[in-house]
This record gives structure tokens, C-alpha cells and sequence, in this order.
């Protein structure tokens, strides 16, 4: 099966109590390409980078049989960038930069080769912009995800309902899903959010684990307790290529499957948390992905004996 | 098998968002009595109430086999009394009134009855009373578990740790256990805490599930989301309750069994916050509990397919 990521390719630097960086390849594309090359998937990738991009870092997706007709390449022009700092609980960040660059007047143009995509996963970007791609595929994919964040609720709510509207699975984390439904309890979130549109929603929250909504079917992803938090950026993105990239390889949306692309997913963002950016997600392999997902089977997995009670 | 409790029997006026009490049964004994009740194990409780303490309420105990023998009732003294206010997001609450009376001078006696029992649950109490308590009793029971508050940390941390160092399994939620290890990563807590004495560590997360340390094990059990958290006080103490009422009615504290008893207690706890104080624990049966669980099955159970990855 193919995947179409539309997504960031960029700039970061990360500062955490635990260090800081230079400017590092990020992005949600970036981390949603490198997640779901961990499946066997037909990649490919719609994106803009400019002129300053290293050719090392496109060798490297290509290797990871990421296909790059749909990633622009701006000559005079400057790649994304944005730089944040983490508080000590790691669970909040300041932004310190973004420089939209390239991104300012991005036209996610859909080479010829790309149309007839099986899946679409819509990184974290601007809603007119998810929404054109999804206008611009000729064939509506098997299945559409997209990832939003707070700040196009704030300055577009209106552009970003009708890009919801289009898709079949909404993937946010609960201030997002409180922000956008004006409802604290998750599960009435959950159901104001799906009358937007989506059948399936996830709410990520964060070392709290993840939940899946999808009519009356509800499931609580547990997330792996971790030593040490080391620098979280990326994890949603890796957490949402996991998850496609599990859904398209085994070509197959039922509830149940979609309860092991978010184990994977989650496996592959425990990761992503334990080195500065993509660091860790370029070095492990896929075995030591299943037996990290074998510890999240022995982590939340219990049975229960009724007779006993 | 018999469970021994010990807890404060109180009054209780609560409010929150939804509404306000006049005083009502509350109090940990009382909490973890009503769960562990659930279960087939005879159960005593040692506690203290004043005159003023309704007898239809120790009747009610009574009718769920409590025995009541270890239940002092001071004459010409008042019950402990307690009142709070819940923040809009039900996660945080003020303590409005907190009148000890007779627990200012609580002397835990323990009746002869009582001796030999088989499992202790020693609800949250000033850590002295709740050390005593251990010592007076002639044979160490098969488990002792105990519940105690950041009110303890903050003024006898040293009574505190020598009680925490005489017990199997400590029960404290998220908070309690960063401030007690001084470590922010629970996993971190986890080892400070463990190194204290106690073999088994549940932290509470409340809306976020619970965790269970024990070795290398790890379980990370989730809560139920609810539409609406109504009323939040005894949640902890009914989760204790169930967590050792089921494992004293099974008698059985394999790893695997505490798991079960975990999703047993979550269940019980997550009945708790849907109407004020006892009244909504007082009204299910066994067989709500049974669908209850069954709930908790679905919610977390996942399976993984290794060979279409």
C-alpha cells in the first residue's frame, strides 16, 4: 500500500534541561516519513524546503525508500525553522523562533505519480493547505488523518473546521480537543469533535497514553513510562507515522487494528523522547521496535478471572 | 480470608461545579469498607467516631459484614469532620473545614477478635497510628498495604518513612510520589520510594489510570473516562479498597493478580465520582462491577499480529 505524508520538513533547535542544540533537521513530515519507514510501505511526500537544506538528510529519506517528486525544492529561499525551549516538567515549551520561510506561500503541488495514493496522513500545518491536497487527489485514499495544533484554532477556527470536516481520523492532544470542542470532560469533547466530521478521533496525552474514539468503541493506549524525558519534539508526529504507517502496511481500518497501529506508534514515540530530534528514530531498528511494542503488551495486558469473584 | 481496615469513619460536605452536600458519611475507613465489600472476605475496621455518628450508618456497615468491634464510639465527643471545594476541572480542591475531634487523640485498639488476621489495609491516618497499628498486631499479616497524603510529607516526613519502611505496598498518587522521592520522572520515584521499604508501589494518576511497580514489573492500568467526574472524594480509598478486597477474597499476590486487582479497584473508584460521597457505591450490585471490568477489558485489552509487521 502507499502513504502520502504532506507534512514540514525543517529546522529545529531544542533547548531542554538536559542540553541544547544547533539548528537540527525536524518537522512533522520529517518524523512522519521516518516513523512510518519503519513499515512496509510506498512512501511518499509532499513538502518544501529551501535552498539551504542539506542533500544529505533528502539522501537519507530517500533511502528509506521515501519517494520526493512532492518535496519542492526553493531556490533564494530559506527552510522553516523553529526553535523552542522545554520547561523542567517537559510537558510545556516556549516557543523562542519560527521562520515560516518557505512555508509562508507553500502550494502543496501533487505530482502525477502520487495520484491514486492508498492512504493520507495531513502533518500539523496550515487547514488551506490540508484541505487543498485532499481537493487536489483525484481519488478520495482508503483513509484520511490529519494533526492540527491550538494555534490554527486561534487564528483561522473557521479554515480549520472545514479541512476536519474532509477527514476520517482527527489526531490532537486533550488541550487541542478541549480548545476545540469548549468541553473539559474528553469524552464530551470526543463527541462535539466527531460531529465535525471525523469518525475516528485520537487524543493524545502525552506520558498519559493516547485514546481512541470511534463510535461507541473506546480504547486507552497506555504510554511506556519513561526514566527520562530527554527532548519530547517530534514524538506526536513519530506517534501519527507510526500509526499510518502500521494502518497502510496491513491495509486494514478495523477498530481493532487501529488498537495496534497506536501501540506501534506509541512504541516509535518512546523512542523519539529518549534522544534530541530525530537522533534515536534514525538509529534503532525494526527489531528493536517489536520488542519495545512487546513491552507495551506485557504493560497494559491483564485477564481477568470472573469465577474467583 | 479476613481484611482488616483502618480509617477514619467522618462527616463530610462537599462541593463542587455541580452541586454542594450538607454533612454526609465520608471517611477512608468508610470508602474502603464499602469497596472491599464487594468481595467475599471478612472484614473488620478499626476506627473512632463521636456520639454524634449515626447508628443507622454502623448498621449499614454491619449489614455488609464489617465488624464493628474495633469501631470506638467517644462519648460526649464529635466525629471527625471535613469539608472541601472542587476547582472547575475536578482535579484540584480546597480543604474548606478540617475539625479532627475524636481523631486528635485516636489510640488504635486493636480487639482480641481481630488478631491473626490475614490482610491490612491501613487507610490514610497520621503515620504513628497507622505504625502502631502494625506493632499491636501479634503475627505480620500475609500483606499490608497503606494510603497516606502529602499532609504527612509536609509535617512528620520522618514518621512518615518509618511507617512507609514497615509496609508491603504503598498506595499515593502522582504528586505524593514526586514529593516524597524529590524526582520528577515517576519511574525515578519509583525506585526512591521502593528503596524506602515497600516492595510494591501503585501510583494513583486519577483521570490518567494508575501504575504498579514491583522488581522490573510494570503495569500501567487505565482509568475508565468518564463523561462526567461528579464528585471525586473517597475515589482513592475506594480503589484501595477494591485493590485489597479483591486480592484478600482471592488470597493470591502474584504480579498478575495485583494487575487484576487494580482494574477491580479502578472500576469501583470510577462508580465513586458519578454521584456524591458513598451514595452511588451504596446502590450498585456485584453484577455492575462485573460490566464494569468488563468495560476495563475492552478499554485497554489490545492484541498484537507479529507477522504482518
Amino acid at each position: 500500500m502507499s502513504l502520502l505524508t504532506v507534512g514540514s520538513v525543517a529546522f529545529d533547535a531544542i533547548e531542554t534541561p538536559f542540553g541544547k542544540t544547533d539548528k537540527i533537521i525536524g518537522g512533522a513530515g520529517t518524523y512522519i516519513a521516518l516513523a512510518s519507514s519503519f513499515f512496509k510501505v510506498e512512501q511518499k511526500i509532499v513538502s518544501v524546503v529551501g535552498e539551504d537544506f542539506p542533500q544529505s538528510m533528502l539522501d537519507q529519506l530517500s533511502s528509506l525508500n521515501v519517494n520526493l517528486d512532492g518535496l519542492q525544492i526553493k531556490q533564494g529561499e530559506k527552510t522553516f525553522f523553529w526553535s523552542g525551549k522545554y520547561h523542567n516538567d517537559m510537558n510545556s515549551r516556549d516557543t523562542l523562533v519560527t521562520e515560516l520561510n518557505v512555508l509562508e506561500h507553500f502550494d502543496p503541488i501533487i505530482p502525477e505519480s502520487y495520484q491514486g495514493v492508498d492512504y493520507l496522513m495531513l502533518g500539523n500545518l496550515s487547514p488551506q493547505v490540508q484541505s487543498t491536497v485532499i481537493e487536489r487527489l483525484t481519488k478520495r485514499p482508503k483513509l484520511v488523518a490529519m494533526d492540527t495544533m491550538n494555534f490554527w484554532m486561534d487564528i483561522a477556527m473557521d479554515d480549520l473546521k472545514k479541512t476536519i470536516s474532509m477527514v476520517d481520523v482527527l489526531i490532537i492532544n486533550d488541550e487541542e480537543a478541549r480548545q476545540l470542542s469548549g468541553e473539559y470532560s474528553l469524552v464530551k469533547a470526543s463527541k462535539v469533535i466527531r460531529a465535525l466530521g471525523p469518525k475516528y478521533l485520537i487524543i493524545k496525552k502525552g506520558e498519559h497514553g493516547a485514546l481512541l474514539f470511534h463510535n461507541d468503541n473506546l480504547f486507552y493506549a497506555p504510554a511506556l513510562p519513561l526514566e527520562e524525558v530527554f527532548d519530547p519534539t517530534g514524538a506526536g508526529d513519530t506517534f501519527a507515522g507510526g500509526f499510518m504507517g502500521y494502518l497502510a502496511s496491513t491495509d486494514d481500518i478495523s477498530f481493532d487494528n487501529m488498537k495496534r497501529a497506536i501501540i506501534h506508534g506509541s512504541a516509535l514515540a518512546s523512542f523519539c523522547c529518549e534522544k534530541f530530534g530525530t537522533e534515536r528514530l534514525t538509529t534503532i531498528t525494526n527489531e528493536d521496535m517489536s520488542k519495545r511494542v512487546e513491552e507495551f503488551v506485557s504493560l497494559a495486558n491483564f485477564d481477568i478471572v470472573r469465577e474467583i469473584v
